[in-house]
Protein backbone atom coordinates (compact mmCIF):
# COMPACT_ATOMS: atom_id res chain seq x y z
CA UNK A 1 0.00 0.00 0.00
CA UNK A 2 1.45 3.11 -0.81
CA UNK A 3 1.29 5.75 2.17
CA UNK A 4 0.19 9.14 2.04
CA UNK A 5 2.11 11.63 3.54
CA UNK A 6 2.12 15.51 4.59
CA UNK A 7 5.03 17.91 3.35
CA UNK A 8 4.31 21.49 3.69
CA UNK A 9 0.09 21.68 3.53
CA UNK A 10 -0.11 18.87 1.19
CA UNK A 11 -1.33 15.24 1.22
CA UNK A 12 0.58 12.75 -0.79
CA UNK A 13 1.07 9.30 -2.35
CA UNK A 14 4.81 8.95 -0.79
CA UNK A 15 6.20 8.48 -4.13
CA UNK A 16 5.88 12.21 -4.87
CA UNK A 17 6.90 13.56 -1.83
CA UNK A 18 10.45 15.43 -2.70
CA UNK A 19 11.94 18.01 -1.33
CA UNK A 20 14.57 20.25 -2.69
CA UNK A 21 18.08 19.79 -3.52
CA UNK A 22 18.68 22.81 -1.83
CA UNK A 23 16.55 22.39 1.34
CA UNK A 24 18.79 22.94 4.51
CA UNK A 25 18.09 19.30 5.73
CA UNK A 26 19.58 17.88 2.80
CA UNK A 27 22.35 20.13 2.62
CA UNK A 28 23.43 21.12 5.81
CA UNK A 29 21.32 18.51 8.21
CA UNK A 30 19.86 21.66 9.44
CA UNK A 31 16.54 20.04 10.91
CA UNK A 32 15.06 18.66 13.87
CA UNK A 33 12.34 15.52 14.33
CA UNK A 34 10.33 13.55 16.23
CA UNK A 35 8.79 10.04 16.41
CA UNK A 36 5.21 9.56 18.54
CA UNK A 37 3.83 6.17 18.76
CA UNK A 38 0.20 4.96 17.71
CA UNK A 39 -1.35 2.11 19.86
CA UNK A 40 -4.79 1.47 19.45
CA UNK A 41 -4.90 4.25 16.85
CA UNK A 42 -4.14 6.87 19.00
CA UNK A 43 -0.84 9.00 20.22
CA UNK A 44 1.20 8.55 23.07
CA UNK A 45 2.86 11.02 24.91
CA UNK A 46 2.12 13.74 22.20
CA UNK A 47 2.23 16.65 24.42
CA UNK A 48 5.91 15.77 25.46
CA UNK A 49 6.88 15.31 21.67
CA UNK A 50 5.46 18.55 20.98
CA UNK A 51 6.84 20.46 23.87
CA UNK A 52 10.23 18.61 22.97
CA UNK A 53 9.34 19.75 19.51
CA UNK A 54 9.89 23.37 20.37
CA UNK A 55 12.60 23.24 22.73
CA UNK A 56 14.51 21.84 19.53
CA UNK A 57 13.79 24.91 17.15
CA UNK A 58 14.04 27.15 19.52
CA UNK A 59 17.66 26.03 20.77
CA UNK A 60 18.35 25.93 16.80
CA UNK A 61 16.87 29.60 16.35
CA UNK A 62 13.67 28.38 14.05
CA UNK A 63 10.27 29.46 14.97
CA UNK A 64 7.91 26.58 15.42
CA UNK A 65 5.70 26.22 11.80
CA UNK A 66 2.41 24.62 13.25
CA UNK A 67 0.55 25.03 16.16
CA UNK A 68 -0.08 22.27 18.34
CA UNK A 69 -3.98 22.14 17.33
CA UNK A 70 -2.34 21.84 13.80
CA UNK A 71 0.20 19.20 14.58
CA UNK A 72 -2.56 17.17 15.94
CA UNK A 73 -4.78 17.45 13.52
CA UNK A 74 -1.95 16.37 10.92
CA UNK A 75 -0.97 13.18 13.62
CA UNK A 76 -4.75 12.43 13.13
CA UNK A 77 -5.10 12.47 9.76
CA UNK A 78 -2.15 10.60 8.78
CA UNK A 79 -3.22 8.00 11.35
CA UNK A 80 -7.07 7.58 9.84
CA UNK A 81 -5.53 8.19 6.13
CA UNK A 82 -3.16 5.23 6.44
CA UNK A 83 -4.94 3.40 8.97
CA UNK A 84 -2.98 2.86 11.71
CA UNK A 85 -3.68 0.83 14.25
CA UNK A 86 0.09 0.22 16.10
CA UNK A 87 3.06 1.97 14.62
CA UNK A 88 4.73 5.78 14.71
CA UNK A 89 4.40 9.00 13.21
CA UNK A 90 7.20 10.87 12.36
CA UNK A 91 7.69 14.26 11.87
CA UNK A 92 11.25 16.65 10.48
CA UNK A 93 10.83 20.49 10.35
CA UNK A 94 13.80 22.07 8.69
CA UNK A 95 14.92 25.28 8.14
CA UNK A 96 13.10 25.17 4.36
CA UNK A 97 14.75 25.90 1.16
CA UNK A 98 16.60 28.99 0.61
CA UNK A 99 17.22 28.56 -3.55
CA UNK A 100 21.06 28.03 -2.87
CA UNK A 101 23.03 26.85 -0.09
CA UNK A 102 24.96 28.83 1.95
CA UNK A 103 26.60 28.30 5.48
CA UNK A 104 24.42 31.19 6.71
CA UNK A 105 21.11 30.94 7.76
CA UNK A 106 18.27 32.12 4.84
CA UNK A 107 16.12 34.96 5.70
CA UNK A 108 13.80 34.28 8.41
CA UNK A 109 10.80 34.35 6.26
CA UNK A 110 12.13 31.28 4.44
CA UNK A 111 9.07 28.96 4.42
CA UNK A 112 10.66 26.13 6.83
CA UNK A 113 10.37 22.34 5.52
CA UNK A 114 7.67 19.86 7.15
CA UNK A 115 7.39 16.53 6.57
CA UNK A 116 5.09 13.88 8.24
CA UNK A 117 5.16 10.33 7.35
CA UNK A 118 3.46 7.17 9.22
CA UNK A 119 5.08 3.38 9.58
CA UNK A 120 2.88 0.34 10.31
CA UNK A 121 4.10 -1.60 13.04
CA UNK A 122 1.82 -4.40 13.75
CA UNK A 123 2.80 -5.85 17.07
CA UNK A 124 4.84 -2.96 18.62
CA UNK A 125 3.07 -3.68 21.83
CA UNK A 126 3.34 -7.56 21.83
CA UNK A 127 6.81 -7.43 20.94
CA UNK A 128 8.53 -10.74 20.77
CA UNK A 129 11.95 -9.06 21.55
CA UNK A 130 10.49 -7.37 25.02
CA UNK A 131 10.20 -10.95 25.61
CA UNK A 132 13.67 -12.29 24.65
CA UNK A 133 15.21 -8.89 25.70
CA UNK A 134 18.34 -7.21 23.30
CA UNK A 135 22.30 -7.98 23.34
CA UNK A 136 23.92 -4.04 23.17
CA UNK A 137 27.64 -3.84 22.51
CA UNK A 138 29.77 -0.76 23.49
CA UNK A 139 31.00 1.79 21.11
CA UNK A 140 32.44 5.09 21.67
CA UNK A 141 30.01 8.16 21.75
CA UNK A 142 31.57 10.23 18.73
CA UNK A 143 28.18 12.42 18.15
CA UNK A 144 28.32 15.85 18.59
CA UNK A 145 27.89 17.70 21.64
CA UNK A 146 24.46 18.99 21.76
CA UNK A 147 22.44 15.63 21.76
CA UNK A 148 19.76 17.72 23.84
CA UNK A 149 18.47 19.01 20.43
CA UNK A 150 17.10 16.14 18.49
CA UNK A 151 18.29 16.95 15.07
CA UNK A 152 18.57 14.99 11.95
CA UNK A 153 22.39 14.50 12.56
CA UNK A 154 21.89 10.72 12.80
CA UNK A 155 24.92 9.46 10.61
CA UNK A 156 26.88 8.07 13.77
CA UNK A 157 23.60 6.82 15.60
CA UNK A 158 23.61 4.58 12.51
CA UNK A 159 26.99 3.79 11.61
CA UNK A 160 27.09 2.62 15.53
CA UNK A 161 23.51 0.46 14.86
CA UNK A 162 25.84 -1.39 12.00
CA UNK A 163 28.26 -1.77 13.95
CA UNK A 164 26.36 -3.48 16.83
CA UNK A 165 25.00 -5.67 13.59
CA UNK A 166 28.20 -6.45 12.34
CA UNK A 167 29.19 -7.92 16.02
CA UNK A 168 26.34 -10.18 16.10
CA UNK A 169 23.61 -8.22 18.49
CA UNK A 170 20.94 -5.99 18.54
CA UNK A 171 22.42 -2.33 19.46
CA UNK A 172 24.90 -0.37 20.84
CA UNK A 173 25.68 1.30 23.94
CA UNK A 174 27.93 4.74 23.30
CA UNK A 175 30.34 5.39 25.82
CA UNK A 176 32.42 8.52 26.48
CA UNK A 177 34.87 9.38 29.24
CA UNK A 178 34.57 5.99 30.75
CA UNK A 179 30.49 6.17 31.47
CA UNK A 180 27.56 5.61 28.92
CA UNK A 181 25.77 8.34 27.63
CA UNK A 182 22.61 6.43 26.23
CA UNK A 183 22.19 4.18 22.87
CA UNK A 184 21.93 4.78 19.60
CA UNK A 185 18.39 5.93 19.54
CA UNK A 186 17.29 5.39 22.83
CA UNK A 187 18.09 6.01 26.54
CA UNK A 188 19.39 3.56 28.85
CA UNK A 189 19.27 2.47 32.53
CA UNK A 190 20.50 -0.64 34.65
CA UNK A 191 18.88 -1.74 37.80
CA UNK A 192 20.87 -2.97 41.23
CA UNK A 193 19.02 -4.24 44.00
CA UNK A 194 15.80 -2.62 43.30
CA UNK A 195 17.45 0.73 42.04
CA UNK A 196 16.71 2.20 38.81
CA UNK A 197 19.81 4.01 37.62
CA UNK A 198 19.64 6.13 34.70
CA UNK A 199 22.36 9.14 33.45
CA UNK A 200 20.60 12.49 34.28
CA UNK A 201 19.38 15.25 31.87
CA UNK A 202 22.32 17.26 30.04
CA UNK A 203 23.22 18.16 26.86
CA UNK A 204 25.07 14.59 26.74
CA UNK A 205 21.66 12.83 26.51
CA UNK A 206 18.52 13.27 24.41
CA UNK A 207 15.98 14.71 26.82
CA UNK A 208 13.69 11.52 26.23
CA UNK A 209 9.63 11.44 26.20
CA UNK A 210 9.53 8.20 27.67
CA UNK A 211 12.46 8.84 29.46
CA UNK A 212 10.82 11.48 31.40
CA UNK A 213 7.26 9.82 31.42
CA UNK A 214 8.22 6.16 32.88
CA UNK A 215 10.29 7.53 35.46
CA UNK A 216 7.62 9.71 36.96
CA UNK A 217 5.30 6.73 36.50
CA UNK A 218 8.23 4.74 38.91
CA UNK A 219 8.50 7.17 41.21
CA UNK A 220 5.02 7.01 41.44
CA UNK A 221 4.45 3.49 42.17
CA UNK A 222 7.58 3.83 44.60
CA UNK A 223 10.67 2.85 42.96
CA UNK A 224 13.93 4.17 43.67
CA UNK A 225 15.45 5.55 41.27
CA UNK A 226 18.90 7.20 40.99
CA UNK A 227 19.78 9.87 38.06
CA UNK A 228 24.14 9.35 37.78
CA UNK A 229 26.15 7.97 34.84
CA UNK A 230 27.32 4.39 34.85
CA UNK A 231 30.37 2.12 33.14
CA UNK A 232 30.13 -0.85 30.81
CA UNK A 233 31.51 -2.47 33.64
CA UNK A 234 28.63 -1.26 36.14
CA UNK A 235 26.10 -2.20 33.60
CA UNK A 236 27.44 -5.83 33.24
CA UNK A 237 27.67 -6.44 37.55
CA UNK A 238 24.21 -5.14 37.49
CA UNK A 239 21.01 -6.96 38.32
CA UNK A 240 19.14 -5.94 35.10
CA UNK A 241 18.99 -3.31 32.20
CA UNK A 242 16.76 -1.83 29.84
CA UNK A 243 16.77 0.99 27.13
CA UNK A 244 13.50 3.02 26.62
CA UNK A 245 12.37 4.96 23.24
CA UNK A 246 8.91 6.10 21.72
CA UNK A 247 8.91 3.20 19.73
CA UNK A 248 10.85 0.37 21.93
CA UNK A 249 8.71 1.83 25.23
CA UNK A 250 10.71 -0.28 28.20
CA UNK A 251 12.97 -2.68 26.13
CA UNK A 252 15.13 -5.47 28.38
CA UNK A 253 18.38 -5.57 28.09
CA UNK A 254 19.89 -9.41 28.75
CA UNK A 255 23.79 -9.24 27.67
CA UNK A 256 26.12 -6.43 27.22
CA UNK A 257 29.84 -6.66 26.01
CA UNK A 258 29.37 -10.51 25.80
CA UNK A 259 28.33 -10.75 29.36
CA UNK A 260 24.98 -12.12 30.51
CA UNK A 261 23.11 -9.51 32.72
CA UNK A 262 21.61 -11.63 36.13
CA UNK A 263 19.61 -14.73 34.57
CA UNK A 264 20.00 -13.38 31.32
CA UNK A 265 16.80 -13.13 30.79
CA UNK A 266 14.49 -10.42 30.65
CA UNK A 267 14.61 -8.81 34.96
CA UNK A 268 11.32 -8.68 37.16
CA UNK A 269 11.69 -4.78 37.40
CA UNK A 270 12.30 -4.13 33.36
CA UNK A 271 9.24 -6.39 32.78
CA UNK A 272 7.22 -4.75 35.10
CA UNK A 273 8.13 -1.04 33.97
CA UNK A 274 6.96 -2.26 30.07
CA UNK A 275 3.81 -2.83 31.64
CA UNK A 276 3.70 0.20 33.40
CA UNK A 277 4.41 2.05 30.64
CA UNK A 278 2.11 1.27 28.37
CA UNK A 279 -0.65 0.82 30.92
CA UNK A 280 -0.23 4.77 32.11
CA UNK A 281 1.04 5.89 28.61
CA UNK A 282 -2.40 4.89 26.77
CA UNK A 283 -4.46 6.12 29.79
CA UNK A 284 -3.41 9.79 28.36
CA UNK A 285 -2.81 8.78 24.73
CA UNK A 286 -5.28 10.69 22.49
CA UNK B 1 18.74 32.79 -14.56
CA UNK B 2 18.03 29.38 -13.72
CA UNK B 3 20.74 27.14 -13.33
CA UNK B 4 21.21 23.36 -14.61
CA UNK B 5 21.76 21.11 -11.63
CA UNK B 6 22.42 17.46 -12.18
CA UNK B 7 20.78 14.71 -10.31
CA UNK B 8 21.10 10.96 -10.77
CA UNK B 9 22.11 10.96 -14.02
CA UNK B 10 19.67 13.94 -15.65
CA UNK B 11 20.71 17.66 -15.95
CA UNK B 12 17.53 19.55 -14.70
CA UNK B 13 16.71 23.16 -14.57
CA UNK B 14 17.35 23.91 -10.96
CA UNK B 15 13.71 24.27 -9.55
CA UNK B 16 13.07 20.25 -10.43
CA UNK B 17 15.74 19.00 -9.04
CA UNK B 18 14.16 17.38 -5.63
CA UNK B 19 14.96 13.94 -3.86
CA UNK B 20 12.66 12.08 -1.73
CA UNK B 21 12.03 12.37 1.82
CA UNK B 22 13.08 9.07 2.40
CA UNK B 23 16.76 10.20 1.13
CA UNK B 24 19.27 9.32 3.57
CA UNK B 25 20.64 12.48 3.20
CA UNK B 26 17.54 13.77 4.41
CA UNK B 27 16.20 12.22 7.24
CA UNK B 28 19.72 10.80 8.31
CA UNK B 29 22.49 13.26 7.76
CA UNK B 30 23.74 10.26 5.66
CA UNK B 31 26.00 11.88 2.84
CA UNK B 32 29.24 13.66 1.60
CA UNK B 33 30.33 16.33 -0.50
CA UNK B 34 32.83 18.23 -2.03
CA UNK B 35 33.61 21.85 -3.33
CA UNK B 36 35.79 22.31 -6.41
CA UNK B 37 36.46 25.61 -7.54
CA UNK B 38 36.69 27.21 -10.90
CA UNK B 39 38.95 29.86 -11.89
CA UNK B 40 39.08 30.38 -16.25
CA UNK B 41 36.26 28.09 -16.48
CA UNK B 42 38.89 25.52 -15.13
CA UNK B 43 38.88 22.81 -12.40
CA UNK B 44 41.59 23.58 -9.05
CA UNK B 45 42.79 20.65 -7.35
CA UNK B 46 40.27 18.55 -8.82
CA UNK B 47 42.01 15.14 -8.68
CA UNK B 48 42.32 15.87 -5.16
CA UNK B 49 38.75 16.69 -4.90
CA UNK B 50 37.84 13.30 -6.55
CA UNK B 51 40.61 11.54 -3.73
CA UNK B 52 39.14 12.77 -1.46
CA UNK B 53 35.06 12.16 -1.92
CA UNK B 54 36.36 8.02 -2.56
CA UNK B 55 37.97 8.13 0.83
CA UNK B 56 34.79 9.61 2.40
CA UNK B 57 32.70 7.41 0.57
CA UNK B 58 34.68 4.51 1.93
CA UNK B 59 34.73 5.13 5.29
CA UNK B 60 31.00 5.39 5.13
CA UNK B 61 31.00 2.05 3.45
CA UNK B 62 29.55 3.56 0.76
CA UNK B 63 30.92 2.71 -3.15
CA UNK B 64 31.47 5.43 -5.48
CA UNK B 65 28.74 5.70 -8.06
CA UNK B 66 30.99 7.19 -11.13
CA UNK B 67 34.32 6.59 -12.48
CA UNK B 68 36.58 9.61 -12.57
CA UNK B 69 35.96 10.35 -15.69
CA UNK B 70 32.37 10.58 -15.33
CA UNK B 71 32.36 13.22 -12.47
CA UNK B 72 35.34 15.06 -14.64
CA UNK B 73 32.44 15.10 -17.60
CA UNK B 74 29.69 15.84 -15.47
CA UNK B 75 31.39 19.05 -13.49
CA UNK B 76 32.72 19.99 -17.09
CA UNK B 77 29.10 19.88 -18.49
CA UNK B 78 27.50 21.94 -16.12
CA UNK B 79 30.54 24.50 -15.98
CA UNK B 80 29.63 24.66 -19.96
CA UNK B 81 25.63 24.63 -19.41
CA UNK B 82 25.75 27.66 -16.84
CA UNK B 83 28.28 29.95 -18.15
CA UNK B 84 30.67 29.55 -14.96
CA UNK B 85 33.90 31.04 -15.30
CA UNK B 86 34.52 31.79 -11.73
CA UNK B 87 32.60 29.98 -8.76
CA UNK B 88 32.12 26.64 -7.41
CA UNK B 89 30.96 22.91 -8.23
CA UNK B 90 29.21 21.38 -5.69
CA UNK B 91 28.48 18.01 -5.66
CA UNK B 92 26.89 15.27 -2.77
CA UNK B 93 26.35 11.82 -2.57
CA UNK B 94 24.02 10.05 -0.36
CA UNK B 95 23.18 6.53 0.34
CA UNK B 96 20.26 7.21 -1.53
CA UNK B 97 16.05 6.21 -0.55
CA UNK B 98 15.42 3.32 0.68
CA UNK B 99 11.38 4.49 0.76
CA UNK B 100 11.16 4.37 4.33
CA UNK B 101 13.23 5.49 7.38
CA UNK B 102 15.47 3.10 9.21
CA UNK B 103 19.08 3.16 11.11
CA UNK B 104 20.41 0.33 9.41
CA UNK B 105 21.84 0.93 6.02
CA UNK B 106 19.37 0.28 2.70
CA UNK B 107 20.68 -2.94 0.75
CA UNK B 108 23.76 -2.15 -1.26
CA UNK B 109 22.22 -2.35 -4.16
CA UNK B 110 19.91 0.73 -3.37
CA UNK B 111 20.87 3.58 -6.35
CA UNK B 112 22.55 6.21 -4.35
CA UNK B 113 21.53 9.63 -4.97
CA UNK B 114 24.04 12.09 -7.00
CA UNK B 115 23.38 15.83 -7.13
CA UNK B 116 26.04 18.51 -8.49
CA UNK B 117 25.29 22.32 -9.15
CA UNK B 118 27.04 25.47 -9.75
CA UNK B 119 27.56 28.59 -7.53
CA UNK B 120 28.66 31.62 -10.11
CA UNK B 121 31.18 33.67 -8.07
CA UNK B 122 32.71 36.11 -10.34
CA UNK B 123 35.63 38.31 -8.42
CA UNK B 124 36.22 34.74 -6.71
CA UNK B 125 40.08 35.53 -7.29
CA UNK B 126 40.05 38.69 -7.40
CA UNK B 127 38.72 38.97 -3.77
CA UNK B 128 37.87 42.84 -1.97
CA UNK B 129 38.36 40.25 1.27
CA UNK B 130 41.49 39.03 0.37
CA UNK B 131 42.57 42.03 0.64
CA UNK B 132 40.79 43.62 3.73
CA UNK B 133 41.63 40.21 5.84
CA UNK B 134 38.86 38.61 7.91
CA UNK B 135 37.94 38.99 11.75
CA UNK B 136 37.41 36.28 13.54
CA UNK B 137 36.48 34.76 17.15
CA UNK B 138 36.72 31.86 19.21
CA UNK B 139 34.12 29.12 19.18
CA UNK B 140 33.44 26.32 21.24
CA UNK B 141 34.23 23.09 18.61
CA UNK B 142 30.99 20.68 19.44
CA UNK B 143 30.96 18.92 16.16
CA UNK B 144 31.36 14.95 15.60
CA UNK B 145 34.42 13.11 16.15
CA UNK B 146 35.13 11.86 12.21
CA UNK B 147 35.80 15.60 10.97
CA UNK B 148 38.18 13.60 8.27
CA UNK B 149 34.44 12.40 6.67
CA UNK B 150 33.44 15.26 4.34
CA UNK B 151 30.02 14.75 5.55
CA UNK B 152 27.07 16.89 5.58
CA UNK B 153 26.29 17.28 8.91
CA UNK B 154 27.18 21.05 8.87
CA UNK B 155 24.46 21.99 10.77
CA UNK B 156 27.36 23.17 14.28
CA UNK B 157 29.59 25.17 11.26
CA UNK B 158 26.46 26.99 10.29
CA UNK B 159 25.33 27.79 14.23
CA UNK B 160 29.54 28.98 14.75
CA UNK B 161 29.04 31.27 11.43
CA UNK B 162 25.78 32.62 12.83
CA UNK B 163 27.52 33.10 16.41
CA UNK B 164 30.30 35.07 14.33
CA UNK B 165 27.52 37.11 12.27
CA UNK B 166 26.25 37.84 15.68
CA UNK B 167 29.39 38.93 17.28
CA UNK B 168 29.78 41.46 14.29
CA UNK B 169 32.69 39.52 12.95
CA UNK B 170 33.13 37.67 9.60
CA UNK B 171 33.97 33.69 10.92
CA UNK B 172 34.58 31.79 13.55
CA UNK B 173 37.96 29.27 14.62
CA UNK B 174 36.43 26.48 16.39
CA UNK B 175 38.53 25.45 19.71
CA UNK B 176 38.51 22.05 21.69
CA UNK B 177 41.02 20.96 24.42
CA UNK B 178 42.00 24.68 24.33
CA UNK B 179 43.48 24.45 21.07
CA UNK B 180 42.22 25.48 17.57
CA UNK B 181 40.44 22.83 15.73
CA UNK B 182 39.82 24.35 12.41
CA UNK B 183 37.80 27.46 10.93
CA UNK B 184 34.10 26.61 10.18
CA UNK B 185 34.71 25.44 6.81
CA UNK B 186 38.10 26.25 6.48
CA UNK B 187 41.78 24.88 7.86
CA UNK B 188 43.54 27.51 10.25
CA UNK B 189 47.34 28.39 10.36
CA UNK B 190 49.32 31.46 12.04
CA UNK B 191 52.77 32.60 11.05
CA UNK B 192 55.26 33.40 13.53
CA UNK B 193 58.61 34.66 12.92
CA UNK B 194 58.41 33.59 9.03
CA UNK B 195 57.14 30.23 10.29
CA UNK B 196 53.86 28.95 9.23
CA UNK B 197 52.44 26.47 11.63
CA UNK B 198 49.02 24.40 11.36
CA UNK B 199 47.25 21.80 12.88
CA UNK B 200 48.47 18.04 12.01
CA UNK B 201 45.92 15.99 10.31
CA UNK B 202 43.99 13.52 12.59
CA UNK B 203 40.05 12.63 13.07
CA UNK B 204 39.61 16.25 14.30
CA UNK B 205 39.98 18.21 10.88
CA UNK B 206 38.97 18.14 7.27
CA UNK B 207 42.07 17.34 5.49
CA UNK B 208 41.93 19.93 3.32
CA UNK B 209 42.86 19.73 -0.11
CA UNK B 210 43.48 23.44 -0.66
CA UNK B 211 45.70 22.79 2.35
CA UNK B 212 47.54 19.88 0.94
CA UNK B 213 48.97 21.78 -2.37
CA UNK B 214 49.22 25.20 0.11
CA UNK B 215 51.56 23.46 1.71
CA UNK B 216 53.37 21.38 -0.90
CA UNK B 217 53.95 24.83 -2.82
CA UNK B 218 55.14 26.27 0.41
CA UNK B 219 57.52 23.49 1.12
CA UNK B 220 58.84 23.85 -3.19
CA UNK B 221 59.47 27.93 -2.10
CA UNK B 222 61.49 26.63 1.21
CA UNK B 223 58.84 28.43 3.39
CA UNK B 224 59.33 26.51 6.78
CA UNK B 225 55.58 24.58 7.96
CA UNK B 226 55.17 23.42 11.56
CA UNK B 227 52.76 20.78 12.02
CA UNK B 228 50.72 21.18 15.32
CA UNK B 229 47.74 22.47 17.58
CA UNK B 230 47.73 26.07 18.56
CA UNK B 231 46.03 28.10 20.87
CA UNK B 232 44.26 31.39 20.35
CA UNK B 233 46.64 33.23 22.73
CA UNK B 234 49.49 31.63 20.50
CA UNK B 235 46.95 32.90 17.31
CA UNK B 236 46.44 36.44 19.04
CA UNK B 237 50.32 36.41 19.32
CA UNK B 238 51.16 35.73 15.87
CA UNK B 239 52.82 37.86 13.25
CA UNK B 240 49.97 36.74 10.94
CA UNK B 241 47.26 34.37 10.20
CA UNK B 242 45.18 32.95 7.70
CA UNK B 243 42.97 30.17 6.68
CA UNK B 244 42.50 27.68 3.19
CA UNK B 245 38.98 26.65 1.26
CA UNK B 246 38.67 25.40 -1.72
CA UNK B 247 36.68 28.74 -2.23
CA UNK B 248 38.63 31.01 -0.29
CA UNK B 249 41.43 29.82 -1.77
CA UNK B 250 44.38 31.66 1.49
CA UNK B 251 42.60 34.01 3.29
CA UNK B 252 44.23 36.81 5.78
CA UNK B 253 43.15 36.81 8.98
CA UNK B 254 44.12 39.74 10.68
CA UNK B 255 41.91 39.95 14.01
CA UNK B 256 41.27 37.01 16.51
CA UNK B 257 38.89 37.86 19.63
CA UNK B 258 39.16 41.62 18.96
CA UNK B 259 43.16 41.40 19.19
CA UNK B 260 44.34 42.52 15.71
CA UNK B 261 47.30 40.46 14.59
CA UNK B 262 51.08 42.61 13.62
CA UNK B 263 50.24 45.70 11.43
CA UNK B 264 46.31 44.30 11.83
CA UNK B 265 46.55 44.24 8.05
CA UNK B 266 47.06 40.96 5.85
CA UNK B 267 50.73 40.09 6.56
CA UNK B 268 53.24 39.29 3.69
CA UNK B 269 53.09 35.18 4.17
CA UNK B 270 49.90 35.30 3.93
CA UNK B 271 49.37 37.20 0.89
CA UNK B 272 52.50 35.68 -1.08
CA UNK B 273 50.97 32.23 -0.07
CA UNK B 274 47.44 33.47 -1.66
CA UNK B 275 49.18 34.89 -4.61
CA UNK B 276 51.40 31.28 -4.62
CA UNK B 277 48.68 28.82 -4.80
CA UNK B 278 46.48 30.67 -7.53
CA UNK B 279 49.46 30.75 -9.60
CA UNK B 280 50.32 26.84 -8.92
CA UNK B 281 46.51 25.75 -8.78
CA UNK B 282 45.88 26.77 -12.06
CA UNK B 283 48.86 25.46 -13.63
CA UNK B 284 47.27 22.08 -12.94
CA UNK B 285 43.54 23.01 -13.62
CA UNK B 286 41.46 20.80 -15.67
Amino acid sequence: MTRTVYLNGEYLPETEARVSIFDRGFVMADGVYEVTSVLQGKLLDFAGHLARLGRSLGELQMGNPLSAEEWLTIHRKLVELNGIHEGMIYLQVTRGNPGDRDFAYPPEDTPQTVVLFTQSKPGLADNPQARAGMRVVSVEDLRWGRRDIKTVQLLYPSMAKMEAKRRGVDDAWLVEDGFVTEGTSNNTYIVKDGRIITRQLSQDILHGITRASLLRYAAEAQMQIEERPFTIAEAQAADEAFFTSASAFVMPVVEVDGVALGSGRPGPVATRLRELYLEESLKTAI
